[in-house]
């Protein structure tokens, strides 16, 4: 593609109309707010209303229900809507199918009955190659997930994948590595450096499952919304991408910057490790960096500081909250 | 593994009760016969009862409907039940997903809390991988499939593989390639072995997608149940095998093979190719045959010909026929 410079997001105007499905969620709302701000009429679909004050003074119309006639008009479809999260989904597995798959196959037919040009769907960078894989971890290693989560996004990256070839509508699956930063509500238990920021914030102790020496890929918003918009303006031909930070974090890494950013020990409930975890994720981006000439641009430190004054003005973090 | 000599099944007399769910499909009937006759007791559990004259005499108890009482006192069950199939899979996604990978939640659902040891799934060598596979392909190619039913069956291997790690079931996915044989009802639309031959043997056309040039790798189904029974006594860490015979045939080839056993031209209805047929299907089957000792022991014209005297005794031949 004739790439955007680096770290600069590509210029979507051209584009007319674009909706995001699950754009009152934590990725959904970074990303309208983007889309809505580089002057891009966006329709979020969510059945929650996105919060004026994620927007920053931007216009995002809204639509409650996803069907055919609330994506009217979009070229293109983010799909960043999902109900379900990797740990919980090994007790409910046939929620997860209908609330990942499903959702999936849902937001794939309304995009066709709209007559949408493009889908980019968020995929799961860490659950979906499993514990066995090679780290980083490039896109053609083996997809052995241990958690029915990361089982039910192989299936959804393979219907997007589907509708291309059988009805044209161009699909991108970015498998994302572990996204933190602004709007991702850290007390709905998803997300462990939100989880554990805010913990720390409220002087709370953290859950810690397993030793600590686990190793994650923690990757700000911004940069995630970066790659979303970059995606789609690329011609090359391939369809899949990792994204991630590029470095591996250990847990009892995070919980040392997050104590020295915070200025006071973390105290810590210690658990027994958990299936779901495979020990070590981190992505290759060799190929994402390749084709779409994208890189992460937020340092660690810079976004834990900026997740951290999101979250002392916008949540309790008085030492009674929980 | 101490594999039985080669071609000679395993003895699985020490297993106590198998069950065999789908026991009254294709593979099923075949498998509970084979099973029967060792001096096993099977349980068939489908909503169809098993036709007693494909058992040859054997006693087979039967089931209507899946729950863990059904499979009480089984260590072993053999999951063949499916009711959805490639093509119309593209078609139907959601009835595929709940007749696919809901089907297996149940299996694996009723296995656990009947107390299991070990499953067997029957997977889809043929649609799991896709087109841009190497031909032989074996199972640490990519998968890639191009129909939902492909989708699907890597979602239910998954799943048999995350009950092992959950739950301490031991669980196989055969990835079989294309069977054919005895039990498999050509008038069902589904095998294109039994299709055309019985096509061939009423005198009516078959229906032919594409140019005949697509290449399948066509197995007879006794040796898809021979490896069934010896997957159940493997001792080693793999639980993924191909299934196949070691060779291609192309669907032209097959049209000569058949004209060639019934004496006369075959009428062709040609229709354009089908979205949901890889070019070339054909497998790898190095895995099983060094960790099983496995390897198809039926040929070809010897497989057909047993297929064709099949038909000659069972099902209506004449002209009329449709």
């Amino acid at each position: 593609m004739a790439a955007a410079s680096r770290g600069q997001p590509a210029d979507l105007t051209a584009l007319g109309r674009v909706s995001v499905v699950g754009g009152a969620g934590f990725i959904g709302l970074n990303l309208c707010r983007r889309l809505a701000q580089s002057g891009l009429p966006v329709t979020a679909v969510d059945p929650q209303v996105p919060r004026p004050e994620a927007l920053d003074g931007a216009t995002v119309d809204h639509q409650a229900v996803l069907s055919p006639d609330a994506l009217a008009g979009s070229s293109v479809v983010f799909h960043v809507a999902g109900s379900t999260e990797p740990v919980s989904s090994n007790v409910h597995l046939r929620e997860d199918m209908a609330g990942t798959v499903g959702l999936t196959l849902d937001v794939l037919e309304a995009s066709r009955a709209a007559g949408v040009k493009t889908i980019v769907h968020v995929s799961s960078g860490g659950t979906v190659y499993g514990p066995d894989a090679v780290t980083p971890t490039p896109e053609t290693a083996p997809t052995r997930p241990v958690c029915a989560y990361g089982i039910s996004k192989i299936a959804a990256e393979g219907h997007v994948q589907l509708a291309e070839r059988l009805h044209g509508i161009r699909g991108f699956n970015l498998r994302v590595a572990n996204p933190y930063g602004p709007w991702q509500d850290p007390r709905r238990g998803q997300g462990v450096v939100n989880a554990f920021l805010y913990r720390a914030l409220c002087d709370e102790p953290i859950d810690l499952w397993g030793d600590g020496e686990i190793v994650r890929d923690f990757l700000h918003v911004e940069d995630v919304v970066t790659a979303m918009c970059d995606v789609v303006r690329y011609d090359g031909n391939e369809r899949i991408f990792n994204i991630g930070s590029g470095a591996g974090t250990s847990i009892a890494g995070l919980i040392a910057d997050i104590e020295s950013l915070v200025g006071r020990p973390v105290r810590i409930n210690r658990h027994p490790g958990r299936d779901a975890d495979v020990p070590c994720s981190v992505l290759d981006i060799d190929r994402v960096s390749r084709e779409l000439d994208w890189a992460p641009i937020v340092n660690w430190s810079d976004g834990l500081a900026d997740t951290m004054n999101w979250m002392k003005s916008s949540l309790p973090t008085g030492a009674e909250s929980t």
